[in-house]
């Protein structure tokens, strides 16, 4: 008897769905052991089943999501209609109907992943969304596979397709903030209001899910501090070129003394970096760990196809546990207690981009407030005066939070100075 | 009760692992539910044991096998010895005690995986080897776990360390084939007899089981074609960056109509391929398929700590198997029937670098020989000619295997042209 399954939403990732089962479906019966159907597919209203039958459509859609929970035939929910409501309620009620769940909804899991996974270990069900971070990449399943044996110390991904299309096009092409996120609207990669994609949001949400993963802590949304583009100029991304990097929005989860760091900005990447050679709409994680030591996963971070191939990763792995009969085991069984770390443990090197007055003695007064906190520098490049109006580029040695934060307020205090950009520098 | 584990061989990555035992002891025995003992360690000799015990090591070191196979309490046996024997019978005989085996042995599992796998299916035993392909990059397992629901098309392998080191350099510091062979043979990253690194035999080994994983395809190590970096001169470097490629050494398995077809040689990359940036002594496997579309995984090819992570992986994975009484199914359960390509099939863009006399109408001669074989140019390049003789460089359009064997072959019937080399071009 074939393995039934039910699709809450019927949009892009869903759709590619049937297109797997079509041509790959030999691979998947053998992984079966039997043919998978998609049994009934839930969608908004009458108008949208009108609206598919006449694309000739034939699955069976229905309008309540009563009609999906209490089909005693159906074994796996495959949510994927994105948002946090009514999903939540939703997946709640299909764990409540006994049934297993397979998600691709990261803002729900990053914001209430651990109460369905809860009500999921409870009732010995399956929860899984491989397809919540990094799209095609199969992230998740490896970091819980595959790293056991490691002790991760540090995760650092690119993690948003549409943000980084854009830094791409700045870093390649010239183009200003404006006409990166003009294209990418043009192209469909960035919505109307691009605030999730360019504020950094989006990736936060991925940043968290990944801190489960790699180090087992849990990590509230609040706590993944998040800085986006939009403030980056033609001036930073030029200065980063000729000082061998290039930005990118880069989010990090990292392993301290005192607890796990999580933030999401733009990062200066040495251009010999892995990470600088991930462009366009691709996502890389890349890990650095005690056993394997640098490793790096590369692949597209969101679109049709790969998003569904992922979310059809998570349904074959449920039915193989079915047949082993060990489904209800977390998707992730690495758990620790949640540490978060001390100001004093989040450190990095520092990019500053600093306008002064074009006078004699500027950098001797930006020298001494870095000075003060004990910061010294790597790299200082000051550029030719325009209009009365210098432009100092700092890029410091290894910093904390708290030196960082005292530098940011002092350099804020001199009416005169105007602190441009200050960015993460990842070190060689 | 701790669950022991014996070691056959106490090398260097069998000496990684008590490494990774101390360093990261909680996050393995969170992931046992228990301690791991390496109960008894196989050496050669007694003047082997005493020289352990001198340098502080407190195992207990044994010098026959059945110490370890007679042992019932040895649930797992890790053989590290590496060749073919006596590593193939012990392997043999460990599975004919009842035991689980773990290898990192990739010359054992290309010419003899099937048949121990065979025995080690018949006794519902573990078999597992991750370590065999690219140390430490998690890849057969992801290829097994998150690859089911995708079909590959191709997968693209920089699979040998020590031929990327040196290719690296012959590309980044200019350094011809004999001195990046000496360096890397004082750095210890080549052997005294390189021949199974340069000539890519290392690498033909692990295509060999890439495609069991990728394909379900066992493919015979003879049927492997291996091409090595030897003949690759400074001109074919230079060349090769002048037209915006890298040249590195590639595993290729590809499934084409007829069947697949599996191959090693020196490749030209394009410089904004993945593959072009994997440099040193890393790899990478780059997958292309129907789902996710393109992914790379990249990490450490060899070394201590990377492979011990891997064979630390199996580890684990086989206790979670015992655990949840699965264990005893296939690494790797997908498998067809093996085809293999026709040559008609074999097809790559090619490059090719010719000598000819320094007179006119020789690239009409060379022009008429790819026309006959209706084989067309990309891009040609007549550098100046020395000493009376030209060097005629072209890159192909798409070409097969027969083409080729036509073209080479009358090359080599003109007495006056010399075919210096002819490389794969990857198309971008």
């Amino acid at each position: 008897m074939a393995l039934k399954i039910a699709l809450l939403g019927f949009g892009t990732v869903a759709s590619g769905l049937p297109f797997l089962l079509e041509e790959n479906g030999d691979k998947i019966r053998a992984a079966f052991g039997d043919d998978l159907e998609i049994a009934k597919i839930l969608v908004r209203d009458d108008n949208e089943v009108n609206r598919l039958k006449e694309n000739g459509h034939s699955y069976q859609f229905v309008t309540s999501i009563d009609d999906i929970l209490n089909d005693p035939e159906i074994a796996i929910v495959v949510e994927l209609m994105g948002r946090i409501e009514p999903a939540k309620t939703y997946i709640l009620a299909t764990l409540n109907a006994g049934k297993h769940v397979v998600t691709a909804n990261k803002d729900l899991i990053a914001l209430h992943g651990p109460e369905i996974q809860e009500s999921a270990k409870a009732k010995g069900l399956a929860f899984y969304y491989e397809a919540a971070v990094a799209g095609g990449i199969p992230i998740l399943r490896t970091l819980a596979n595959s790293f056991t044996s490691d002790k991760i110390q540090r995760v650092l991904g690119v993690l948003n397709g549409t943000s980084n299309y854009m830094m791409t096009k700045m870093v390649d092409q010239g183009w200003t903030y404006e006409e990166a996120l003009s294209k990418a609207q043009a192209l469909g990669y960035a919505e109307s209001d691009p605030t999730n994609d360019v504020e950094g949001i989006d990736a936060a949400y991925k940043v968290a899910i990944l801190s489960q993963f790699a180090f087992g802590m849990t990590i509230a949304f609040e706590n993944v501090s998040h800085q986006g583009i939009s403030t980056i100029t033609a001036e930073d991304v030029a200065v980063a070129q000729e000082l061998g990097y290039v930005i990118k929005l880069v989010g990090r989860v990292e392993e301290t003394a005192s607890g796990i760091l999580a933030d999401v900005s733009p990062t200066f990447i040495p251009k010999k970096h892995p990470l600088a050679s991930v462009n366009d709409v691709m996502n890389a994680v890349f890990v650095e760990s005690i056993g394997i030591g640098q490793s790096m996963f590369y692949g597209p971070g969101a679109g049709q196809k790969p998003t569904a191939t992922s979310v059809m990763a998570d349904i074959i792995r449920i039915a193989h546990r079915l047949e082993d009969k060990t489904v209800g085991k977390a998707f992730n069984e690495f758990s620790r207690p949640t540490k978060l770390a001390n100001k004093e443990d989040k450190c990095s090197h520092y990019y500053f981009a600093i306008e002064t007055p074009d006078k004699t003695g500027q950098l001797l007064r930006i020298a001494t407030i870095f000075n003060e906190q004990k910061i010294s520098f790597r790299q200082v490049l000051q550029e030719k005066a325009q209009e009365g109006r210098a432009r100092l580029v700092i890029i410091t040695h290894m910093m904390n939070q708290l030196q960082l934060e005292a530098v940011q307020s002092q350099i804020n205090q001199e009416s005169d100075f105007k602190l441009l950009n200050a960015f993460k520098v990842l070190g060689e």
